[in-house]
């Protein structure tokens, strides 16, 4: 594998992953007021969280699944920070449940601090954009099915990790097959497969193992095979 | 590095991390009482936080690198629920600037919420262990200074990673000698170097890279590296 003359080039996109402002239905509920006021925001502008507004998720349809930023948080650490994002061969996308598609520059230095972090995205989604609109690191639109998204990306191997994918190793998941470009879709919830049907595409579902691991875990797991074939022994 | 015949076992140690509750000197600090008023604690429970306290901490001595306990948490989580720790073959130990040494059983599901997490580790500091003395998950014990957490480990190898050391990839690392059982120090601080001089143990001092990796990046190329020997191709 190590042979391989490519360095090939991925983009890691986090699918369908759990990050919306607090849904109308529950706008009025008591956890979520008392959130709002404490942070002094609207209500309509924090983000769902599940660790504070847990009360009240019970009315939404998938409760149990929604209100996971700290995924998505976690997921940028990792990929921002990684070698192979500092070696110039990674993308990092965001594909939310509403549909939204993130996009973040590679040069992007996220707050490792989850609460930074929340307020962060609470601007990206009422200007689009962050820092700014003139020079945006991070860069919010809506009406981008999952599908549209990886299509856009034109990668020459498409791998969805999937609790139910074929076992493999990430060293074997990478090496299988020659690629210049490889799309990963992890999806960014705590549990469950993707809803989006990318079987037009032909991905390669593939699985870490039989457990049901974190978003953390595969995605680290993956970012270090990617990097490992240009710089080991 | 494959035909090993052994599946060594680890003991990954964030050494000198910068977990702490909020110290004496800056305890009436405006800061400090306005975020322990939020929370409805006393001043003298909280974490110290770098995301919170960041207007008091030029008072204290190392202000800069002082008050992460998002270090901690990232690490944990990955430790955790690494495929490693559950083949069995890992235990993880926080060891802290103020030499407290904190183990956690394997077992531990920690909360994924930074706010859960934070709260979860004031009560450790108030209590020496939680959920329970009577079955803990995880203890903190005082008076442990970094070079006697890593003595009393007895391992066969000793793999220290800082920025300063020899460069070689995570596999290269892992795979150059063999042994049953290898301790891994990872430094829990934003940036430089231990404080500690562990050379009386003969650590192998080694880096990633020249560049300055985060701590979860380092941690999550060598808990995979440590896992794929007896699982790969």
């Amino acid at each position: 594998m190590r042979s391989s003359p490519d360095s090939p080039s991925y983009v890691f996109i986090l699918g369908e992953s759990e990050l919306e402002t607090v849904p109308k239905d529950i706008l009025n509920e008591r956890c979520i007021l008392a959130n709002a006021r404490t942070r002094e925001k609207r209500p309509s502008n924090i983000l769902l969280d599940a660790s504070f507004h847990h009360a009240a998720m019970n009315k939404l349809d998938e409760g149990e699944r929604r209100g996971r930023p700290d995924i998505v948080h976690f997921f940028l650490m990792l990929c921002l920070d990684s070698r192979l994002n500092r070696a110039g061969r990674l993308r990092t996308i965001i594909h939310t449940r509403n549909d939204e598609r993130i996009a973040i520059s590679p040069e992007t230095r996220l707050p490792p601090s989850y609460h930074r972090f929340v307020g962060l995205m609470e601007s990206l989604f009422q200007n689009g954009a962050v820092p700014s609109r003139e020079k945006p690191l991070v860069k919010m639109e809506t009406g981008w099915p999952l599908i549209d998204v990886v299509k856009a990306e034109k990668c020459d191997r498409l791998i969805v990790l999937d609790v139910g994918g074929i076992c493999a190793t990430p060293a074997e998941i990478i090496g299988s097959k020659p690629a210049a470009s490889i799309a990963v879709v992890i999806g960014g919830f705590p549990s469950g497969s993707l809803h989006a049907d990318l079987s037009p595409l032909n991905p390669e579902k593939l699985s870490l193992g039989e457990d049901m691991l974190r978003v953390w875990t595969v995605t680290s797991e993956m970012l270090a095979a990617a990097y490992s074939p240009i710089k080991g022994p």
